[in-house]
C-alpha cells in the first residue's frame, strides 16, 4: 500500500461499519475527544471552529428576526422544575443535581438545567408588565447537561452546547406563527450554511417536548439512512406561563397569561454535517462553516518563487475574508493531499514552478474530485465562487439521496423492509398511541415528523383510515 | 423637580453612596438582574452584549498570539482536584458539589469548573507526545462557579462567564515570557478597548492562584478609590505537568515535564469598566465595547423629512459599521436624553428641521458633555473620530485620577490614612505574611501587586529593610 494510502487505511469503510467509521473520523480529524467524566466530549480546535462559524451564522439570522443575546444561571432550583408537570416527568430522570456548595449541603437541591424554559419563564413573570412588552425575544448560547446512558461525540453527550430561544406573545396565534418561521429560520441555514437537506414537521404527542402544546422539528437523512433530530421549535401554550405567572396588562386593561414558545439546535448539528457528507476519505466539510475552506499545498516547494507565490497567496486569500491555511510542513504533497481530505478541507489549491509560469493554479475539490486550473489573478473571487458551487452541489447530491431514499409503506412488513434498506418510510396513522408503539416494537423505527399533507389513507399497522402521513426512520 | 430629573433622582448619589449607586445603575439600566438562586445574576441583552464584545477583541487579540478556541467539560472529577495539593486548598471550600445525576447516587461525586487547570492538564496529558506538539495554546469561553459568601452582579457571582487561556511549554523561560506576555495584552485591552488604566505586577505568595508559583494581575482604580482585580495570569511551573503527566520526548530522546500557565479574566470586567467610568447621571461607556455607541434623536419629529433624515442616517451609519439606535419613541426629547444617558451612550445625536437645512448635525458627548455640530456629509468617518477621542478622553481621565490617587506612606498610620481617603498606598514590605497580615488587620487593606522597582527602603509595618515595594488597597 501507497504512502498515500495510509490515512484511508486507518479509518473503518463506511458503507460497512458505519458507527466506526464515525468514530475514527471524529477522533483522527481531532475534532473532538472523550472527557474524563463518562457521556462527556472535548470539543477541540478543529471541532469548535465549526461551532464557532454555526454561532456567526445562527447570530445574523436571530438579529434579523429581533432576538437579543442574553445569559441565564446554570442552576434551576428543583421546585421550578415541578412547576409544569409534563417538563419535570420528561427531564428529571436525566438531570444532574448538585446537593452540595461552598462546603455546605443545600436547603434545595439544584438542579443543572437540561433547557432553560423554568428559570427563564421566572424572570419573564418578572420583567413582563404591559401589552407594551410583547413581543418579547431572547436567545441563550450555554451548556445544557442531560444524563445519557448511551453517548455519542457530537450526537448524544451528557453536556454539550446550544442555543435555546425564548419568547412570549400576546396571542396564541402570534406565538404559533413565531414557532413556524423560527422553523423555517432553521431549515433555511440546514440548506445554505450546512447544505443539509431536512424533512420538516410537526411531531406526534409521544416524540414532542416534554411540556410542549406542539413540537415541531427538522430531520436529516444521515449515510446509513437512519434520521438525526437537527432542531426543534415548541409552540408552549400558556402552560410555561401559568406555571410561572408571565402575565402582562393588556390593552383592554385585563390582565392575561402570555404565549411562549421555544425553539434550539446544539452541537449535535456537527455530528449531523459530518454523517451526511462524509465519504469513504473521512471528512467533507460544508464551505460555509469549514474551519479551513482551501489548504495551499507547494509543488516542488524548494524551487525559487515556489513558498514566496504560496504566501503571497495565502495572503491576499485570508485578506478577502476566506479562511485559508498553507502547508509547508515537511510531508510529501501525497501525504498532505490525503491529510487534508480527510479534515475534509472543500479546495485543496496546488502550486508549483510550472503553475506561476503560466500564472495558473491547480484547485482540487472535495465534494466531486473535480479539478480545475484557475487564474491567480482575481482567485479570491474565484475562490468564493468554487466554495459556493461546491456548497450547493453537496446540497443537491444530498437532497437526491435522500429523496431516492423515501419511500411509502402500505403493511409493517413494508415499513420493515423500508427502514432495514436504509430508508425514511412514508405511511399512514390512524393517530393512536398503541399502533405507534406497533412500529416502534415491530421495526425499531420512531415517527419522526409528519408529512404536511394526509396523502395515505389507511394506517400501516390497523387500517383503520390515516389521521396522519407520517415519516418513520430509525433515528439516532 | 423638572420631567428631565426624574432618571437622575433614581440612581443613589454616587459620591455619598457608590454601593448603592451601583445597584441602580446595573439593574435601572437593565443589564443585569439578580437570579433566582442567590448569588447567582442574569445577564440582559444590554449587559451581555458589552461582553460579546469584550470577547470578540479578545479573540483578534488571542489568535494574534496563536491561541485557538476549544471547550473542556464542565464536570471534573473530584478525584483530579486533589491532584494538585494547594489548588485542591484553595478551591475546594468553593465548588458546587454534583452528587446524583440520571436517577441515581454518582460513584464519585463531580465538582463544576471553578477553573480548569485540572481537566484541561489532563486532556493535554494524552495529546503531547513529543517537543513538536509544542508550544500547545488554547483559550476557553466558559462558565465556571464558585461558591461565595457575599456577591454582587459582575463583581463577584457564583456563576460567573470568563475566558480561561492554558498554554504548555517545553522550558521555564518560555512559559515565564508568556505569563508576561498575556498579562501584557491584558494591559493593552484595558486600554484601548475598556479605556480604563490599571497597575500590573507581581502578586505575593498569600495572594497568588491556589497551585501557581508565581501570579502576576491587573488592578483597577473604582470610583471610590477602591481596588478591583481585573485579571491574572498564572505560571504555573511543572505543578499541574506533574500532577497530570504532561511529558514530552525532547529533541534529545528524552521524556520531560512540560511547563505549564494559564490566564483569565472574567465578567467582572463589565464591573470595572462601569465602577471606573460611571458617573452621577448613570453609566458611560467606553466606546469599543459599547452595546449602542450613537443614540439619534429626532427634534420636532413630526416636522416633514425629519424622521427620514434620521432614518437615512441611522442607515448609513450602521452600514459603515457603527452600533446605532434611533429613539423614535413617543417620549420628549429631555426624556430620551436622561434616558440615554443613564445607559452611558458615548454619544447623542440631535437632529432636527433646522439641523436639516444646514446640512448638520449636533453631536453631544456623555464623556464631557461637550457638543458639536458635524456636517451630514461623512457623518460616519466623523463620528468614527469622535467616539476615538471619546475613548482617549476616557483612558486619560481615569489615568489622571488614578495617578493622582496613589500615594506613598512610611507608616502603618499613613497607610490607613491613604486608604481611607480613597487611595491605592505604595508601601515597602519585608516580604514576611506577618507583616501582610498585620495591614489586613490594621487598614482592612491588602496587597493587590508588587511594584516592579523596589524604591522605598524600609518595611511600613515592621521597619526592617523592604525587600518589595507593594501597592495596598482596600478592593473588591
Amino acid at each position: 500500500m501507497g504512502k498515500e494510502n495510509q490515512f484511508v487505511s486507518q479509518i473503518a469503510d463506511i458503507e460497512s461499519d458505519f458507527p466506526q467509521w464515525y468514530s475514527d473520523v471524529v477522533l483522527k480529524t481531532k475534532l473532538v475527544d472523550y472527557g474524563p467524566v463518562k457521556g462527556t466530549m472535548v470539543i477541540r480546535p478543529y471541532g469548535y471552529a465549526i461551532w464557532e462559524n454555526i454561532q456567526r451564522e445562527f447570530n445574523a439570522r436571530f438579529r434579523e428576526n429581533e432576538y437579543e443575546n442574553a445569559y441565564f444561571p446554570l442552576l434551576i432550583p428543583m421546585s421550578f422544575m415541578t412547576k409544569e408537570a409534563e417538563h419535570v416527568e420528561g427531564f428529571a430522570p436525566e438531570v444532574a443535581v448538585v446537593t452540595h456548595a461552598g462546603g455546605e449541603k443545600l436547603a434545595e437541591p439544584l438542579c443543572i438545567r437540561p433547557t432553560s424554559e423554568t428559570i427563564i419563564g421566572k424572570m419573564y413573570g418578572n420583567w413582563i408588565e404591559s401589552w407594551r412588552d410583547l413581543p418579547l425575544r431572547m436567545n441563550q448560547w450555554a451548556n445544557v447537561m442531560r444524563w445519557e446512558k448511551t453517548t455519542r461525540p457530537f450526537l448524544r453527550t451528557s453536556e454539550f452546547l446550544w442555543q435555546e430561544g425564548h419568547s412570549v406573545f400576546a396571542s396564541a396565534e402570534e406565538a404559533e406563527a413565531e414557532t413556524q418561521k423560527m422553523l423555517a429560520v432553521y431549515e433555511e441555514f440546514s440548506k445554505n450554511v450546512l447544505a443539509m437537506p431536512v424533512l420538516t414537521g410537526k411531531k406526534t404527542e409521544k416524540e414532542k417536548f416534554a411540556g410542549a402544546v406542539a413540537t415541531y422539528g427538522m430531520e436529516a437523512m444521515m449515510h446509513d439512512g437512519k434520521s438525526l433530530q437537527s432542531g426543534t421549535s415548541h409552540y408552549l401554550g400558556q402552560n410555561f406561563s401559568k406555571a410561572f405567572d408571565i402575565k402582562f396588562t393588556d390593552k383592554d386593561g385585563v390582565q392575561k397569561y402570555g404565549y411562549t414558545m421555544s425553539f434550539g439546535v446544539s452541537t449535535r448539528l456537527i455530528g449531523a454535517l459530518i454523517m451526511t457528507h462524509g465519504d469513504s476519505r473521512g471528512l467533507v466539510m460544508p464551505p460555509v462553516v469549514a474551519p479551513v475552506q482551501a489548504v495551499i499545498i507547494p509543488i516542488a516547494a524548494k524551487k525559487e518563487g515556489v513558498l514566496d507565490a504560496c504566501r503571497a497567496l495565502k495572503q491576499s486569500l485570508t485578506e478577502s475574508g476566506l479562511r485559508v491555511v498553507l502547508d509547508d510542513s515537511e510531508n510529501s504533497p501525497g501525504w498532505k493531499f490525503n491529510e487534508w481530505e480527510m479534515k475534509g478541507v472543500p479546495l485543496r489549491i496546488e502550486l508549483g514552478p510550472r503553475d506561476l509560469e503560466a500564472g495558473k493554479m491547480l484547485c482540487a475539490r472535495r465534494d466531486n474530485f473535480e479539478k480545475s486550473e484557475i487564474l491567480l489573478d482575481g482567485a479570491a473571487e474565484s475562490v468564493k465562487a468554487l466554495l459556493k458551487e461546491i456548497s450547493e452541489n453537496m446540497y443537491r447530491k444530498a437532497k437526491e439521496r435522500m429523496d431516492s431514499r423515501i419511500v411509502n409503506a402500505e403493511t409493517l412488513d413494508g415499513l420493515l423492509e423500508g427502514v432495514n434498506t436504509g430508508n425514511f418510510v412514508r405511511a399512514g396513522w390512524c393517530g393512536c398511541r398503541a399502533c405507534e408503539d406497533k412500529v416502534k416494537e415491530f421495526a425499531q423505527a420512531t415517527s419522526r415528523v409528519m408529512d404536511k399533507t394526509n396523502s395515505v389513507k389507511k394506517c400501516v399497522v390497523c387500517g383503520k383510515e390515516s389521521v396522519h402521513t407520517v415519516f418513520f426512520a430509525r433515528a439516532y
